[in-house]
């Protein structure tokens, strides 16, 4: 049997027309990270860890000795909008433990106040693009439309939305709300805090609130340097080996001359 | 825990010795689109869904930004004969829950009045044929001799019916009803309209009813053109290529002479 | 949850003092054949069905177009004995399956008045042998001693006994019986009457019972012939291929000379 | 479901302020080899077995034609400090099953009066090390520092602790008790007395108490000599077909000659 439990680290009262934003870990991190920054930006509380039998069967070990169990972890934030914020550093492993997780994840937003539910993901496109753009996918044909008109796109790739970012939409609208995906296209082999930004500056729009994402910016950047730093260093690498291999063979020449 | 959700849609009166029609998907679509043509035939009304933690943990994502959940449908049939017929776009994942549905659904046919159970599927055999055979396997050896007067074969394979399509028959016998697989032969490689076609032709005999298949004749047609358009068009690669090679080995000639 | 449906297909009073024998598929099916011979020469009775959701997901069909559902069987010996044989067409898909399934079939053997059990099994030794031997391991050093004195060796691979031969000792120690299993040298292979008879007959002395093996040992010729046939066919396709190669080599040399 | 049955062996009273030592198998057999030596050292005593079914479905023969069963064993030692050390045969197979098994561990643990846990374990590094080094990690910051103070060091790897060793913390923690795991360097390839000598020395310190590790630095001797003496055969071997090499040379070099 899946074991999901709560354990609540701090009381809190429920709150009015809340929204829940799940941030758990994906593709390119990238709900993972728009949720943290969420979390820093609007001075997040945390209230709820959730803990089961299906997560990865393990502790992590921190450099200071002690260590970090596997858990879900449930943010209050009640300015410039109520909403709750699921971050965590794993999914369950089995497909029932993401149904049962996701359930469960629907099931505390509401009885904390929320009445609807945005699910933060990244769209795996397996190359860096210049100016990633958002997809949206919903419950509601009205919602949707809407999202479209503030920028966000529609996916025609008959695929799906796999994991808590999905299920989340299914289980909210079983208990009656609506839910969206908001999903950044991402290269899906890095941690991507550009699509990060792109998918809060949407959700930004869709809440009417203000979102500095000037720290997501600033990662990016750094992202964009470390990799612009990697590409110059393979050139570097593969002129030296043009000159090597030109030397050797001016040296073989000089030889055989 | 494998939970399964049942969400009615409509409130109907059991039928009166009703059959149940499978239809899940599986190999060929075979099934599926015999199912679904029956539906569309004679205008069957959803009135049950069912959700399951053992489905593929995803939504859906349509091209209007809409999300379809992982279920499987109940539809009603009155006339010409009463019917339930179950579709849906997903089987379970794991044996036990392919166990647990199969036993589920029989279980909703008996409790709205069925006293039958038909299951419709694909039989692969690796390759087009021009006539497919229907095969039949069931619970009760009467039953089966009389569809095989109507036209159906026996498979002495020494093989199984894995799935719903199989389970069913043993749910049904197990609470007292008979059961029957009607298999229609298929490539297994292509969805297949002609195969669904035979299979409904034979059910039509066995329950004396008149199903108008025009529709998937069509289907099965277009599917044929394509093929051939298919056919011919690396039959025109491969000409292409063989003169290529023969100009190329003309030039080769004249060069040397 | 797995789930196991007892199916009683007839009424029978508890055994004084009987024996519960294990003949489920395994390597070299060297228990199921033993099993099934004891059934035929002393007129089992079945008396009890065990389904399964753990078990694989689908029915097996008949030429006769009939279906077979996956399951285990009980039959009932009352002479020269009293014996509960428990026979199927497949064990537990799972590990827990496995262990789930060995315990009930304990338990169902000491309702029915069971106080030893013996699983028969096949111990795969990668290739044929004139003579296989036959090992017993169990419960209780009296009695595989016992066994020993009988002509059993014992086994010192340092391996295990996996399936329901090995987990039903331990649910009969822990219901307080003893438990043992007689494990028949066999290739691995093939399916190997011969070694079902080597295990029926040191039941037998066990037991103090006559078991007629003739049509075991007939299958077993029959098997040897049939195993010599090939082997000769092989070596009929060797020496042709070799004449063929001569003849070309001759033809060859003729071309050249 | 997974099922765990408690077997009692014996009647104990609850210990006084107890620790519960883990050494179940894990890389390098570290800390069942750390483990088992604590019993032999202190008289252990077993009062308590654990059967799941969750464990490898089988069991184990022994030379002397009996079987083991796959279970965890729990023996209390009253002196020098009142332990309850946790052996076995087996970790559960399933991450559902490890969770399940490490929390029912503790809360055994618990239930006999022990306030700390200190999971021993190995740390693989891939090679032999001279003087391999203990790690330590834990719940508590205050704990690890003293630890460290002790000898041990910090892992810095970012990586986990899988299994028993990792999740008896977690569920220490939330039962509200301290837990440690201490992780001896160990090759990974090999059962490894060296390590499992150098983890309980560590651990002696922490509960100010004498253990006797003369037997395992006998054990660790003769794993060394073992080693040894397959280096030297390798050596050998090698030496031999070069001087054959060299033969053959010569021979072919007189032959040309």
């Amino acid at each position: 049997v899946i074991k999901i439990i709560e354990r609540k680290i701090k009381d809190i009262e429920p709150l009015k027309d809340g929204v829940l934003i799940e941030g758990l870990p994906g593709i390119g991190h990238v709900g993972r990270i728009g949720a943290e920054h969420l979390i820093e930006e609007f001075n997040g509380e945390k209230f709820l860890e959730l803990y089961c039998n299906d997560f990865p069967p393990q502790v992590l070990v921190k450099p200071d000795g002690t260590v970090d169990f596997m858990n879900n972890e449930f943010y209050v934030i009640y300015e410039p909008v109520p909403m709750i914020v699921v971050l965590g550093n794993t999914q369950a492993l089995s497909p029932m433990g993401q149904y049962n997780l996701s359930e469960k994840i629907v099931e505390i937003g509401i009885r904390y106040g929320i009445n609807r539910t945005f699910t933060l993901g990244g769209f795996g496109i397996g190359k860096l693009k210049e100016n990633p753009d958002v997809y949206v996918a919903g419950t509601s044909k009205e919602l949707v439309d809407k999202i479209k008109e503030l920028g966000a796109k529609f996916r025609c790739d008959g695929g799906g939305i796999i994991g808590a970012a999905g299920l989340m939409l299914m289980f909210s609208k079983l208990n009656g709300i609506d839910g969206v995906c908001l999903m950044g296209e991402t290269p899906g082999y890095l941690v991507d805090p550009k699509s990060a930004r792109k998918v809060l500056e949407l959700l930004s729009k869709i809440l009417n609130i203000d979102v500095n994402t000037d720290a997501l910016e600033k990662r990016a950047k750094e992202m964009e340097e470390f990799l612009d730093r990697i590409r110059k260093f393979e050139e570097d690498m593969i002129k030296q080996q043009q000159q090597k291999v030109s030397r050797d063979t001016q040296d073989d020449l000089r030889y055989i001359g």
